[in-house]
């Protein structure tokens, strides 16, 4: 049954709740060597995850219990709010002691957000190099490759042999924790190109590394919007790229987890932005998951009187015939349900850009269609409701016309709204929700009402 | 001016449509020689996306004007729909030809859906060791570890030395293009352990290569579904990983390029899901995305006929007070609004396995909490609303009632209704929006109307 096989699996990389009772027991005696042979097990990114799902004060308790054993690898996979929590929590002399065995990507990652005494207190305590680049790194705008990049890095000059890098490699006493690709530079410090080591290990000692060097290299510049650096990785199959300023010098290297992270936080962010969500995390706690939601409520509350304003002013008609207000939400759900499929392929499909001007029109046109289509089938259906129901031909035609309208105006309004948004250079999943359910209720109550006023009066 | 920024970056990694205008005038022309030019500088990614945008007629002339310079890596980035079309329109000799050069898990993706006939005569022109390789692949269920992974490896056994591993690597005459982990195996033929190739680089040929391998070693079970696949590869930071079958024997090896391409693909599936979109992609035509969108929009007529009856319960208090049909849709439509955001948080949250046992009760209560917080305070706005419109207080206190009713209730629905789905063995993400706006309908017009007979009347 592979139902049975998903189900099982589904259970594979969760945290058991065996496993957080254990932790949690551990916190309530007290017992840092018990927290210590849970956590010894566990990877990182699991404990980060346990410290994100126990509540805010077990948190607390269990990071003063771990005391000076907490460990940066671990903070470093936190999300924000609960990063910056235990921050606050950890003294600053076991963060320094922590942040020296970090790569330079995750300090920023761990500093960027703190106010500038304290992140100039712990990166004092950083030797030189890496101070300095955590300061570089600092100094580009949020979200930019500039950020996403470590320091940590194997260079090659473009005139070296596989055997100069292999005896380099060899003799260097502090190579990257992980590293995919040797950089090659020129005197110039601008990376030329980038030899997995899976070739150089292929190759003999006196073949030159640019020959081995990848077929399509390609560099990063350093301001260029994290989500861009994504999509080059996934789109690229790249495992690691150079980062380079505009003059063109390297300024640092991105590897592919910090990417496959990004891809999955931006799908995250359009399937929110979409919802309405702004800036929420599950453990964000209730006044900011209010506040992440309020003001997207708050325009819809806003939209929903304008189309509650179109039914006022058909009052009289509704007094007439009562059926009209029992009918009158089908139209304009099924409207914004069809505007919501459409919106949903059209904002995925900029983000990976699928829909592109070579295939915008053969799209819109498509939609069209669907929409049509759709539309005359639904109002077949409904219109035979609306007669059988109530006993009327006419009030299912104009059912069924008041369908086919919002089912067409609703494909429209589902790939022209975020098209539209990404040219005004706005994320296209940025609220189009609201604009598309506006379109689709206010043209479904006003098709419904109108042809009703018309036709039946 | 960061939009600015921003703005341009968007455009980057897109293809230009000067850049498919040249291809098309190629195609026109029937000058092979120019496609081959046009195709030379792009990456193989982007003559699939090309392949794509294009409408399907221009499509097949292109591929019957690229003739035997089809390229089978462009071929394994087509999504499925255009995949099958371009198999069909090209000949099995060229076919055959081109998968010579592929991986086998790019073989695996050409053929596992062709028809059994011709996948045996495509396969039959492999060579032996890769025509097994692909076959015992194609055993496997659907879209489970088997399918993803490659033969292409390298194997260490586990007393070989740092210089052994060297030594045969650079003798071996076939090494797979890219890979990044040697794969340790006992005599068993059983994986024990994996060391980076950045390791074997800075180690000394006499060290043990056990010594080097990864702390944290993690196989894959052969059927272990992609979607838990993705999730320990992003999870872990893992680039490649050794693929099992249940005796524990090595049967492959994934690498991180295709577990970022499901982990970007189960991320699309839950928001079309969501939003009641079945296997559609951009490139589907007309009808087939007309039936990927019927299904949930006949459930949502379905249930907004449901919702309908329940107005029609109401219809002598509606004749009494019209202003009712007028404000009606404003309490759903925030109900909708309010269980959609809860809604896409919980799903999102199941599939990351960030909502779990542990803290299932606290985020239930947090929704509860954000339910009656968001719900007092639009109940103070919207009964503030109804009262000017239609100067009555009663109207505003019953309006403002039944939506913190319904805010309460959309929370609910918005995290109960995906925990059970997934309790069942179901995706949480599945129809559970026809469900939880079905449930906060029904209930805001139960409520408005209902409060309405009995204080207004």
């Amino acid at each position: 049954m592979p139902e049975q096989t998903i189900r099982e699996d589904e259970d594979v990389y969760a945290l058991g709740s065996g496993l957080v009772d254990a932790v949690l027991a551990a916190v309530e005696e007290g017992s840092q060597s018990a927290l210590l042979l849970l956590f010894e097990n566990l990877h990182e990114a699991d404990i980060a995850d346990l410290l994100e799902q126990i509540g805010k004060d077990d948190r607390r308790r269990l990071v003063r219990l771990w005391g000076d054993h907490v460990d940066g690898e671990v903070l470093s996979e936190l999300e924000e709010g609960v990063r910056d929590e235990i921050l606050a929590d950890t003294p600053d002399e076991v963060l320094a002691e922590v942040f020296k065995d970090l790569d330079t990507d995750d300090v920023v990652y761990l500093v960027e957000d703190l106010d500038t005494p304290q992140q100039d207190a712990l990166l004092g305590s950083l030797d030189d190099a890496d101070r300095v680049a955590v300061e570089q790194s600092l100094q580009y705008e949020d979200d930019t490759a500039g950020r996403l990049m470590q320091r940590e890095m194997v260079l090659a000059p473009n005139h070296w042999t596989v055997g100069d890098a292999i005896d380099f490699m060899r003799a260097s006493e502090d190579l990257p924790q992980d590293f995919y690709d040797v950089i090659v530079i020129d005197p110039a410090m601008h990376p030329v190109g980038s030899v997995p080591l899976s070739r150089i290990m292929g190759a003999a000692r006196e073949v030159s590394l640019m020959d081995l060097a990848h077929e399509d290299f390609r560099v990063i510049p350093v301001d260029q919007s994290e989500e861009d650096v994504a999509y080059a990785f996934n789109q690229y199959h790249m495992v690691s790229a150079p980062v380079v300023e505009a003059s063109g010098r390297l300024v640092g290297v991105i590897t592919i987890d910090d990417a496959m992270e990004i891809l999955e936080d931006q799908a995250e962010e359009d399937m929110n932005l979409l919802a309405g969500l702004i800036d929420e995390d599950l453990s964000s706690r209730v006044w900011k998951t209010m506040r992440s939601r309020f003001p997207w409520l708050a325009v819809n509350l806003f939209t929903s009187v304008l189309a509650s304003i179109v039914i006022a002013q058909f009052t009289s008609t509704i007094e007439a015939i009562v059926a009209l207000a029992v009918l009158l939400p089908i139209v304009a759900s099924m409207g914004g349900n069809a505007g919501t499929q459409t919106l949903t392929v059209s904002v995925r499909a900029l983000a990976t850009r699928d829909l592109t001007p070579a295939n915008a029109s053969r799209i819109v046109l498509r939609e069209f269609l669907v929409g049509a289509a759709n539309g005359i089938v639904f109002a077949v259906i409904i219109g035979g409701v609306g007669f059988l129901w109530y006993d009327s031909v006419m009030l299912g035609v104009v059912l069924g016309l008041a369908m086919i309208g919002n089912m067409l105006v609703a494909g429209m309004a589902g790939i022209l709204i975020p098209i539209g948004l990404d040219k005004l250079g706005a994320d296209p999943a940025l609220a189009s929700g609201v604009f598309v359910t506006t379109v689709t209720d206010i043209v479904g109550f006003f098709a419904f009402l109108g042809l009703a006023s018309a036709m039946l009066l």
